[in-house]
């Protein structure tokens, strides 16, 4: 395994301190237990917060800040954060108007933070992101959260920080959820740490399609093809699922798994374009970058949300985060 | 080679009419002759363009904007851009204060703005980065442009922006690239679409010390060792070559190569933080992520700059470009 570690246990906690050094303008780090959290705090503001396994930076810790996250819990590598994690993050930055965790489908992270509300005494209290349609809706535990997560915690956050309340807070998240469907593809494994090989093996004329974020082999495993023929295949699951109308506004997010060059993405990012344009949609705001990593896959994803006016109007509004900057 | 790719003959067009439109807000794309630049126009003002080969992104297309570059001619995938990229861009930028080239050092590019220049009648118009400390001073055309070129140009964009003249922006560019050293590591190697395979072989338990960001062998291929072993050895050459005073205040850049995940970068950073704390320096401000890359090459490099009050303050004006955004 080649990797820049001292050792894979002290991995994260150093990570973490040199990532809260680096953005002290705008986070502090709690070690323990572990969470990333604003160094301003607001009164009377829904508080949001999310959290997972790590490995998948910048998500979640690089949108804490202004106008998304207000703390962040990073579990070990592709390992759920514990409910005290939760507990003691919701303690530090609740403002009085409520806490909504903002919750990846996968059965650990649902457990904990389920856990964490229950010692918290909050009801209803979290949004679930389910947004990779690479498995049916009837799949067992439900559909993964993906790189939709990131939008719904930019759009979540914006209305918490305009004063929204928690319900109204939900409800939003929810919806943003339900308009937005990812897919992606890797073009190689992972390595994590503890582990120390890949977690799949895949042959050099081999992409897998439908792929998670966590080192899971995908829906299948096919030849590697074009780009163009790649974006084809994502765009036309996803146009099939969201089944938008004519003229519908879109935000079109290319995610990379992190070890996939801009170049590439752009690249990416330029067929998705012409795939949905053609198609009648009009692509009103984009994302393209590694914000939704899978530690050091190449691959990418292609997300696309249906955006109504309130939805644009909270994407536009300023954030100040360590991933997400603008008008601030 | 594994890529997402239609043909290595259209990687770079179509990709950059991605960028341009996913960052229509910011920026223009001029596909013939090559270049980027910004939307908006400001008279009276410095032109700032910079160039070189692609691959490196997101320098120098991502820093296209307000507050640091007018415009970006990227050539090929390592491979520098022609004149006439330059002399279009200059034509289209040129706001009637002068334009200003900063040049990454590197036979091709430097050869090539010059002859740019030249057609355009501009003497004396260029900074040349050379912050690679991993040849020597006397190496035969001196040492190479790499992630120090970034801080150059949002300091000199700053200081272009706020309305210092053609002389006063060469001076500083110059000051601050002198007051910068750089040094890289590489786990892997990076492959060239244009070639189809990595441009070095390394075995699983080496490294490529004091690499560049072209996929060049480094000064020394060494065992694979710690993070923090690594760490003292790259910010120990840079200690020794910059000679800081103590209390000193500094910028600390770690830049991954493209495929190397965030959490081994801010691991690098806080090992990096503390080698340079412990030696008497002050971290004022930090840039920590994948700025100058070198495709999908894993690995990462340590930049630091000598800080004075004006760097300071021009390092923290406002800037919006694709890949640095604050205070906008």
């Amino acid at each position: 395994m080649k990797k820049f570690i001292d050792t894979p246990d002290t991995l994260l906690q150093t990570s973490l301190q040199g990532f809260a050094k680096a953005h002290a303008d705008i986070v502090l780090f709690n070690p323990e237990p572990r969470f990333v959290y604003r160094n301003t705090r607001k009164t009377g503001k829904v508080a949001l917060i999310s959290g997972g396994g790590s490995g998948h930076e910048p998500l979640h810790s690089g949108f804490v800040g202004v106008g998304m996250l207000d703390a962040a819990c990073p579990g070990q590598v592709f390992t759920s954060p514990t409910p005290d994690q939760m507990l003691a993050a919701a303690q530090a930055v609740d403002g009085g108007a409520g806490v909504l965790f903002i919750v990846k489908n996968y059965a650990g992270d649902v457990m904990n933070f389920e856990m964490a509300a229950e010692m918290l005494d909050l009801p209803n209290t979290s949004v679930l992101i389910d947004d990779d349609i690479s498995l049916p809706k009837t799949h067992s535990i439900g559909r993964r959260g993906v790189a939709g997560t990131a939008i719904v915690e930019k759009i979540v956050g914006a209305a918490a920080e305009n004063g929204a309340d928690l319900a109204a807070c939900k409800a939003l998240g929810e919806r943003v959820n339900q308009s937005t469907a990812s897919m992606g593809v890797a073009l190689t494994s992972c390595t994590v740490p503890a582990l120390g090989h890949p977690t799949f093996a895949i042959a050099d004329d081999e992409i897998e399609m439908g792929v998670g974020i966590h080192g899971e082999r995908g829906r299948e495993t096919v030849k590697l093809v074009s780009a163009s023929e790649i974006v084809e295949q994502l765009a036309g699951h996803i146009f099939d699922e969201l089944k938008p109308a004519a003229g519908q506004a879109v935000l079109l997010h290319v995610n990379g798994f992190g070890a996939t060059p801009l170049i590439e993405l752009h690249l990416i990012y330029e067929l998705a374009w012409q795939y949905f344009s053609k198609r009648g949609l009009t692509i009103q705001r984009s994302l393209v970058g590694n914000f939704t990593t899978s530690l050091d896959m190449a691959g990418c994803s292609l997300t696309l949300t249906l955006l109504d006016e309130e939805m644009l109007s909270l994407w536009d509004a300023p954030v100040n985060t360590a991933a997400l900057r603008w008008g601030c």
